[in-house]
């Protein structure tokens, strides 16, 4: 349903063509990612999407310490694994296809625009995968990861707990060094996982967790914070070599949630029974590092899915509006033809302003995923140190921009079905109950703020966000054809520059901080200010006079009705930044 | 739950004690008052509160032809009309209790904050039981008003139909004359109404439907438009000189929503065997003129209720921020001891968003509702005009502006809970899908948006909007303690006062009416603007020194962070005007 923009997007915005330059990439063609990308198309829609409505009526459920996954999902599922599909960024030498990053995440789009909870399993299966062949031995890749690569496991992530939060470094789960054996240095785990996406089910026999814990020191205590972390491999199943028997790991309850129902949302009991066996990978106290590894992956499968289900939410008002017809043109006489309410000026701005979120919240994802694909295998080491530096900065945006704005997006989706919207009948209703995960999972909007405005801005000393700011100010020197938007996008060149300097020199940051996520949403449009100028000129450079008009619209919508509201976003960190800091307790009731 | 606010709003910012000097309150005192609110708090809190999430989980189902609602809220509502709640404001000459509708409606947020579903009975039967005393015949009124009013009966309207949505011209119910009775004419109606809330329920024995329809004429045909619709009263339960007998109303189905579960809301088949019996309320061709008179109170009602949900989101975060443990400042080091969270400049400022959106929606609800009274009731002829011709113009910001932006806070009160927010063991999650119903009914933002510029504004030629414009530079005037926020909301006077004029003077108001929706969007924020200042001269006059300093606080927010934001919700009218309706239709793919 997204093939159309996702050509543009990846052969004439970001030429990745040019890709098969590189020696990682040297063996494939455009027609390899082509097939691969209408197998996943296929895949998506007629498996997944046919059963997005019974993911979400027929929740998972407990049966007898089991959790039992809607059955259409399950089949998906099992069909999207035989077809190898899970492989497609792995890398070759572990089994997968090694297909570009780009490519793979414009077909995770697809699969996420047809049934965002049926990705949750893959994703977190790909992402603890990559771990696991990054970072185990070769009996662990082979015991852990292998499974997963054929697809008779899928993998997870257990992070947080009950009164954790996103505070990781605060997690109480202990690990007791038990030994060693074949797989490594082994552990006994006890302590409660809350929010654990996929954390049983019975789509694949075995489930991988990944494990964040405490490894216990000799005098019994653990080390407080990030510092005291360590990451473990704690199968479901144990391995052939320990009788293939159920580890000790139970099911506590799942998560009721508004949205991503078809995902089950567990809060597993590690070791109540004597202790789940373990066995740790990587090194003690690096378990929140290698985590975080993984975290810009994450962050942009968020990032996507807020795009992918607001690109779906769009295409279906936009049907809805060619097709429904009520009212007339405000000037006729109230006996004139009714007409199709796409006529409706209010109706085509929420068409509009849905186009512009939800592509170019797309096109900032796959962007984001070239910079990965750039950042692993560019052979010049001056372009592979910018891309990484630039996905670094650009990564709170990416998760915080499509899950904010894709929900802003849906709510016009709904907006445009009226009352109907509003019905479980209609898909535009789940998806926008699926899209209000987005702001939250990991890492809330404000935490992505935080990071942003600190870590990526502050203690770099700017220094990325200065080559951000040439970047910007390269494409508008390009932008000939768009002197009003070149000119409206080198304004707020110069007043985040100026706003980012002044921050630097202030003593103390902390005011500053307290309007980080002002900040955020801000920034956040500039920077797709910045992708829709780029896309107006592909679009352009295509030769397609059509795709040349969409874009050019879009981007005229985007400058006139959105970058103009930056400034009032920015207002209360400009005029009045001490505020939420200062506000007395007293005053918060 | 909202008692303290309500007190500060009704006695020290409207002081609306003053009402007792006119003729219609004579007889009452704040005591009378006092009591009804109390009563109202008890029955909302302990009957409706108690069974918020059953009426969500529990939805209600058609049981052979019969609709079954969730059972504690039937009983909360037995108890509501039993207590004689529903009568506040209906006049005492037709059993009513005669209060001040600013009360009732203060009354009534409590009740949509406990459970906006049970509310959504009460609403509607009231409006119903007004339409019927105002506009119907003594036998009328003893027939089907003083059922509702003694609560053996509830009432509805029914005015939407599956093609139509908005363009009530455009319905094709029919209704035939067949004589008359002791009732008035009669006639035989025939169609289907969509989305009619308590449509069907087993609350009460009798349920009164308001139908619109068309009046067949001698010759077959039915007029066009507007002009041909009527009202008809159309009982569940024929009269007792008709044998109590049901009429010919079927419910062909019911619609399964996001959120407001507990209202059951059906697609009521009418005449399938032959015609429903419906008796004509007023003139023939006066069915919408009528209707329309109850849409300012309807409208309210809407407001309020986004409004009543915010407020109640904004409470449960609070306490949640308040007692969640974890993070810790940033400043500190990764071992010190975790706070509350409402320590967190960031979640300090969703609550303070949280504060002044819902707060001042609810003063925005609580003024409107005594401009109602002053409109209805005032002896002063000028005020009364004034009041009314201002109620009139604020009606859509009314309706829009808690609807929108109560939502966006709901979206910060899941956001404070973090992922707790997003399960269904957390009200908020439930609120939030609530609340989402209220951008729709009653005329969805859009229209809202067209009504205000077109109707209120243009086609007044200015009158009414400049005597708001007074009004506000008069709040201003008296500002002096608050120097800052005067001075920022007289620039927007001047904003306002000189968009309007030149788009009265524009020969084309096409344009302009394409971007209703932005303009309503910053209207609403000025009127709140508006409304904060006067609620923090309200707080200092108060006498009581913590609630002036709540409310000079949150003032100060709603300008730094909110008011700031005017000029780019304008931006897209003020400099790309002709955008939306000038987009080709090859764009909008």
């Amino acid at each position: 349903m997204m093939r159309r923009e996702i050509d543009f997007l990846l052969y004439d915005w970001l030429d990745i063509e040019r890709l098969v330059d590189l020696a990682a990439f040297g063996d494939q063609e455009r027609t390899d990612w082509d097939a691969f990308l209408n197998l996943s198309e296929d895949i998506s829609e007629n498996e997944f999407l046919s059963c997005y409505k019974a993911t979400d009526r027929e929740e998972p459920y407990l049966d007898n310490g089991q959790v039992r996954v809607q059955k259409d999902l399950k089949a998906a599922l099992a069909t999207y694994l035989k077809a190898g599909l899970h492989l497609s960024a792995l890398d070759v030498e572990n089994g997968g296809m090694g297909l570009p990053y780009t490519v793979a995440t414009a077909a995770m789009a697809e699969l996420m625009a047809s049934n965002v909870a049926g990705s949750g399993f893959i994703l977190l299966s790909a992402a603890n995968t990559r771990v696991i062949t990054e970072f185990g031995t070769p009996a662990q890749i082979a015991s852990f990861a292998t499974p997963q690569i054929e697809g008779s496991a899928l993998g997870t992530m257990c992070l947080s707990e009950p009164d954790v939060g996103s505070s990781l470094g605060d997690i109480t789960t202990r690990a007791v060094p038990d030994g060693d054996d074949a797989h490594g240095m082994r552990y006994r785990i006890t302590g409660q996982k809350m929010w654990i996406s996929a954390g049983d089910h019975d789509v694949t026999e075995n489930i991988i967790h990944l494990v964040l814990a405490k490894a216990v020191q000799p005098d019994g205590s653990t080390i407080p914070g990030p510092k005291g972390t360590s990451l473990f491999i704690v199968p479901k199943v144990l391995p052939r070599s320990m009788g293939q028997v159920r580890n000790d790991i139970a099911v506590a309850g799942l998560n009721h949630k508004m949205g991503y129902r078809g995902t089950p949302n567990c809060l597993l009991n590690f070791g109540e029974d004597g202790g789940a066996t373990g066995w740790r990978i990587g090194k003690e106290g690096e378990g929140l590092r290698i985590m975080f590894q993984m975290m810009n992956e994450a962050r942009i499968g968020v990032g996507l899915s807020g795009a992918a289900l607001a690109y779906r939410g769009y295409q279906l008002a936009r049907t809805y509006a060619a097709e429904r017809i009520q009212g007339r043109p405000i000037h006729l006489p109230s006996n004139s033809r009714p007409i199709t309410i796409n006529q409706h000026p209010d109706i085509r701005r929420m068409l509009l302003l849905q186009k512009v979120i939800s592509e170019g919240a797309l096109a900032l994802c796959l962007k984001s995923a070239l910079l990965c694909d750039v950042a692993q295998y560019a052979e010049n080491g001056v372009e592979k140190k910018n891309a990484a530096a630039l996905l670094d900065l650009l990564t709170p945006v990416i998760k915080s921009w499509p899950s904010e704005q894709g929900l802003m997006a849906l709510h016009q989706s709904i907006q445009v079905h009226g009352g109907y919207g509003y019905t479980r009948d209609f898909d535009v209703e789940q998806l926008y109950r699926d899209s209000r995960l987005n702001p939250i999972h990991e890492g809330t909007t404000g935490i992505q703020a935080i990071d942003l405005l600190r870590r990526k801005i502050l203690l770099d000393e700017g220094r990325t966000f200065k080559i951000f700011l040439e970047t910007v100010r390269n494409t508008i020197k390009d932008a000939t054809s768009f002197p009003d938007q070149a000119a409206q996008l080198s304004g707020l060149c110069d007043h985040f520059d100026s706003l980012v300097r002044a921050i630097l020199e202030t003593e103390s940051t902390e005011d500053a901080l307290s309007n980080a996520t002002g900040f955020l949403e801000a920034f956040g449009h500039f920077v797709i200010g910045w992708i829709w100028l780029d896309l107006a000129m592909a679009g352009e450079r295509s030769g397609d006079h059509q795709i040349a008009e969409v874009k050019k619209w879009a981007c005229r919508y985007f400058f006139a009705a959105e970058l103009s509201k930056i400034p009032g976003l920015l207002a209360l960190l400009e005029n009045d930044n001490s505020l939420t800091r200062t506000v007395p307790d007293t005053v918060l009731i």
